[in-house]
Order: structure tokens, then sequence, then C-alpha cells
């Protein structure tokens, strides 16, 4: 429903509910200035059950207080309420503008209004409404069959800029909301998200900068009757929605036209590794450079040098972008235009080989636009 | 002279000697991926002699190998054949693309045409032809009197991105060269470029992106007779010729409009004080919010939030941005619009007291404007 925090007017509150009572997951930041719906959610999340969860966008309630936590309580009790469950069993989470606060006065009638309107087909409308600088809604769905029962596990996430999440288990803005009809204890539900949180959320970036709010809350009701608890299947499929809902938030970043894969290789450790792929994707002199379609191989040298604390011996680095390697042994082995006309793709994969053992890892960041800088000229997050 | 190194034309080798041997010290780049000028001069530099060093700009000679090495001992040779002095103790520097080599069939004719027309006044050309993306040559003059003898400290740097020197001494591309006519010891040299180099060099950043090639060097020749061993004051001028050198880098930042000059304080450390700084000063949604004159203080708690191991109550937290006190205890405290004239300045103080301690830093950035995007989509660095 449009609660009016937006100033363009358009969706802006979306309501979660679960028909049954569920079991939840989740992670949050661990940027040190939280906002105060994940100071709410971590304690309520940790105890393993919930209803639904209440997202509004425009204003992420950060930096707001005393006042900003009794504003969020009052967002999930006011969505408990009209929902007719328990109070400790709702959530909330809110993306936006950091320091302003959420106006109740909007915003606690339309919480009357979302669950006047929940439906069982209102999935697209819900990630239309989480939105703040996405230019799309993303969405996710997996289905397994598991001793004759279908499984389904489907997943919303929003996000754009402010993105570099560095979550932590049961503690973007991302926000990502996963439900599943599936019967599923609280440990299921962490262990599926623990599984993949490295390797999804936490190894994407769209600007280096971790959100204050960043959330992914994974619910189980149970409606399906099958129970997952111990199916490896089911880890997978929850894994396949995440990288999915990872991946297109990458690919919708803030001025973005294309995605960037970095995968390093032959680091000391796969941590090496993540630290490697970390620095090259948070260089904007190198992300600049696709954007402009220049596979410039020696600013990914000039990034891995840099990255703290990095064994790197670097006449021993290789580096291929878009197939092509453009640098063997520390030298440069062919003229960088050779390697150009592959960056036209919507996605460019970046190779780089550090010859020192088998630790890898791959982050997933996309191109830095001039559009991105005006975008973030105007907007006030 | 123009050795023919830069596409455009452009004046693009320097040569600096001194008429009489020169005690010398220096800082290089402490990026893994070193120059090899940079590897050619550590050692040079240790042993504190040197008469000069030839500059070139074009071509960085970095990711190079072996080849690179015996290019930048080649130009060191020529240089040093050429103005009649000891091998070993002239030093090369070099700006410019990574990867590929620096023609030597241009460079070492060149550098006998610098040699043949070095004058006591060549210092704004050479400042005009260590440039690389530099809009204008920066250079600083600072003079003393001791004893009724005239010292002279004078600078010349280069550097627009690429820009995020952490150097180590006795070991951008910023390049910075200071000669002096003082009689000073090897030692006395370090103490004073190890004195400012962590407040000055060491603390501006464009892009949060460490060169391969920074180096600063320092050269006495004793021509005026004066020995500044044990003089504050000599250490003083050289720390101001380091700061204005330092300071013109981040006012001609690629793209930048405006220097914004960050000092946080209240931190348990000066080091953490400087972590806290570092990372408000390397978010490029802060900076590209200045740029668009939107004093955003969320972007600047979202940055200390993620510093990494910064101490950080978020509560004690105040932030004022062109002196106007936008949040207080965490908490938004006025509109951001009242700050916003200030942002039309040609420089603008950020300040964030942590309210931990007395630990204090301050760090030099620029805005990030689309321009800088452009520009290095379109520059093969």
């Amino acid at each position: 429903v449009r609660a009016g925090i937006k100033p363009s007017g358009d969706l802006d509150l979306a309501l979660v509910v679960s028909d049954a009572p569920a079991t939840v997951a989740g992670a949050f930041t661990t940027n040190k200035v939280a906002g105060a719906p994940v100071q709410l959610c971590r304690p309520r999340v940790a105890g393993g059950r919930a209803r639904g969860v209440v997202v509004s966008a425009g204003i992420a309630n950060v930096a707001t207080g005393e006042a900003g936590l009794r504003d969020a309580e009052r967002m999930a009790d006011a969505a408990a309420d009209a929902v007719g469950v328990s109070r400790a069993e709702m959530l909330v989470s809110s993306t936006g503008l950091i320091g302003p606060r959420i106006p109740m006065d909007r915003v606690l009638p339309a919480i009357g209004d979302a669950a006047a309107v929940l439906s069982t087909d209102g999935g697209e409308p819900a990630a239309r409404a989480i939105m703040t600088t996405d230019t799309r809604p993303k969405m996710s769905v997996r289905h397994l069959d598991l001793d004759g029962r279908r499984v389904t596990v489907g997943g919303m996430a929003k996000g754009a800029g402010m993105i570099c999440p560095r979550m932590a288990a049961a503690q973007a803005t991302m926000l990502v909301f996963i439900t599943t009809d599936a019967v599923a204890s609280k440990a299921t539900l962490a262990a599926a998200i623990g599984a993949h949180l490295d390797t999804t959320f936490n190894s994407i970036t769209v600007d280096g900068c971790t959100s204050t709010s960043d959330t992914v809350l994974l619910f189980a009701n149970g409606a399906s009757g099958a129970d997952v608890d111990g199916h490896a299947g089911f880890v997978d499929s929850v894994g396949e929605v995440m990288a999915e809902l990872a991946y297109a938030v990458v690919a919708d970043g803030e001025g973005a036209s294309k995605v960037i894969r970095i995968r390093v290789s032959g680091a000391a450790s796969d941590d090496q590794a993540r630290v490697a792929a970390r620095e090259i994707a948070n260089s904007v002199l190198f992300r600049a450079a696709i954007w402009g379609g220049d596979p410039n191989w020696g600013r990914v040298a000039q990034a891995l040098g840099q990255a703290p604390g990095l064994e790197l011996d670097p006449d021993r680095l290789d580096v291929t972008i878009g197939g092509v390697l453009l640098a063997s042994r520390g030298e440069q082995t062919r003229r960088e235009d050779e390697a150009a006309a592959t960056l036209e793709a919507s996605e460019v994969v970046v190779e780089a080989e550090l010859g020192r053992g088998s630790g890898a890892w791959e982050i997933l960041t996309c191109d830095l636009s001039p559009d991105y800088v005006r975008f973030n000229a105007d907007y006030t997050t």
C-alpha cells in the first residue's frame, strides 16, 4: 500500500504475514550504526518464531534514538494487532533516509490498510513497495518435491545503493525476505542462511558502503506439511533463491550497466582470496574503467597491491578479463584493447590468479557510471 | 622536455640535478605491486646520497618485470652520464600507465636533451612535465634565515587520481620532489619527512586507490652553507612545503570541485580517529553527496559504522558540516538543508566527534563528480 513516506507517492509499505505460526532465522548488518528496526528484530529473530514482518521504504529509521526504537515497536505492534497475532512475533524493517523519523500518523493507518488487503498473490506489489532507488522489483522462487509433497521457497529483495553487505547471522540497505511452506526448525533455517550468506549477499558490493539496515529473514510456516530438517535439497533451494536475489541487487546497482564477476584464485586461503576480490570490487578506478569499456588490468594489479594483509607475489599474478589473458606472471602479455569487445556483454568476468595456493573466492559488483554519482548527489539516503 | 611518451605531445620528462653532492631521504608506496623505479630507488635512497632524479610521465613502468627494471636503470644511467655524476647517485621516477614499457628509444635521447637545458629557473616546466591527469602544476617554496644565511626549501608534486598514499619512510601516483640548499644530514632529512608524512601525504585521498609509484624525495645540497641539523625551523619548513603540496593534490583531484576536510575528534586514540576519518573520506556515497551540495550527515554515520575496528557509540556521535551541527548524540538535530549553503565554498569542513576520548585526526579529500568517472573511463592509467 501507499503510506505516503516516499515523496513520489509510490507504494511504500508491505506486510508479509504467515497464516500459521512460523519459524524464523535471519541475518543483520554488522554496521555499528544499526537502525532501530534491526535493533528490534535481533532478539525477536533469535527467539526463532515469528508470524510476519512489516516493511516500510523511504525513511530508514536510523540514528533516531529512543524515539526511533519506539516508532519501530509501534509499527510492529500495529501490524500484529491488525492481523491478530502476538506482538512479540511481528518483525519490522525499514529502508531509506538516515536521520529523519518515520511519520507514524501516516504509517500506522497504512499498516491497517495493508492488513485489509493481504492476499496470496501480493508478492509483486510487496516487492515494489520495499524498493527505494531500485529500478525493478527483485523476486525469486524455487520448488522442490519431498516425499510427494511440494515445497516452495520464495523471496524478494531490494537494494541498489549503499550495498556492501557484511552481515552476521542471528544478530543493505539491502532487505531480503524469504518465505517457505516447509516444516523447518529454527536451526535448519539458520543453517540454510548460514550456508549461503557469505557466498551470496556478503559477496556482493555496489559501492563499498555497508548499510545500517541490511536484513535477511527466512520464514517457514510448515503449510506444505513437508519436513525439511536434514534435507540438503532445501538448503540448496534457499541458496539458489539467495544467489538469484543477490545477483539481481548487483545487476540493478545504481547507475550500473553491467555486472562484474570477480574471481580470485590461487590465493593462500579462501579468506585471502576474499580480501583480494573485495579490494578489486571496491576500486572506483577499476569500476569506472569497465563502465568505459576499458579492460584495465593494471587497476586490478594496483588494487591487489593495496589489499590489507594479502600475501601477493606480483610476479606470479595472472589477470584475465572477459576470457582474454591480459597479464601473465605480473607482466602484460597482450594489448588491452584485444579484450575490449568482451566488455560489451551484460556480465564481465575478471579473473586474478595469484599463484600462491588453492584459495578462491568470487565477488559480484557492477560498473561505476556518472549516473551513480549524479544519482547520489540528488538522493538523500 | 618532450620525450614523446604522452600521446598529447606535452612536456613529459624532467631532470632535477644538484650542482653539488647532496644528501637525500625519501618515502615510497607500500603497494605490493611497486613500480620498477620505486624498486630501483629504495636502496639508493637508503644510501643517503644522490645528485638528482629523472622523472618521466605517461607510462609508470609498473608490472614490467626484469625488463622494466633494466629500463629504469638505463634511464638513471643515461641521466647520470649526461650530467657527469656517479650512476649510483641518480634516481628515477615514472608515472602513468601500468603495464606497458617506456619507449627507451625516445626517452634516452630526451634525457640528453633535458641535461642540455638544465637551468635554475626550470622548476615550472619541470612541474608541468611530471603531470599526468593534473590540470595544473603544483609547487611550493619556503625560506628561512639561519644565522644570517638564507635557506630555501622548494618542492613540486603531481597527482590527481589513484591518490590514497600510504607510504613508508626509506622505502601516487603521487610524485613529490623537494630540494633545499640547506646543509643537512641524511638523518635530518629523514626526520623531516618522517615528522610530517603521516599528517600530510598519508592523510589525503582522492579515490582510495594507493598508487604503485608514490614517491617523495627530499634532496639537500648544502649550497646555502647553513647547517640545519637540529633546527626545528627547517623541519617546520619542510612540513609546510609538504602540506601545501598535499593540499594542492587534493584540490586538483580528478573531477573535483571542492576540498573536503574531515576532522574526527573524541576518538579513543589518534589511530582510531585516523581509521574513522579515512572511512568517511573513502565513502563514494558521501563524496557524491557533497558534490551535489547535500550535507548528508547520515552517510558520515554510515561510514563510521563500518570503519574496521573502530570503537564507536552511535549515541555519542556529533556531526557538524560547514560549521552547522546537524546531529548531536547520534540523532539529527537540524534539517540538513540548513547546512547546504556552506557547501558552496571551495573547502567544506566535516567534523565528527565520537565522544570516546581525545584522539583526533584530519584527512583531506575532494568531492566525487560524474567527471571523475568519465575521466577514468577514458583514461588508461
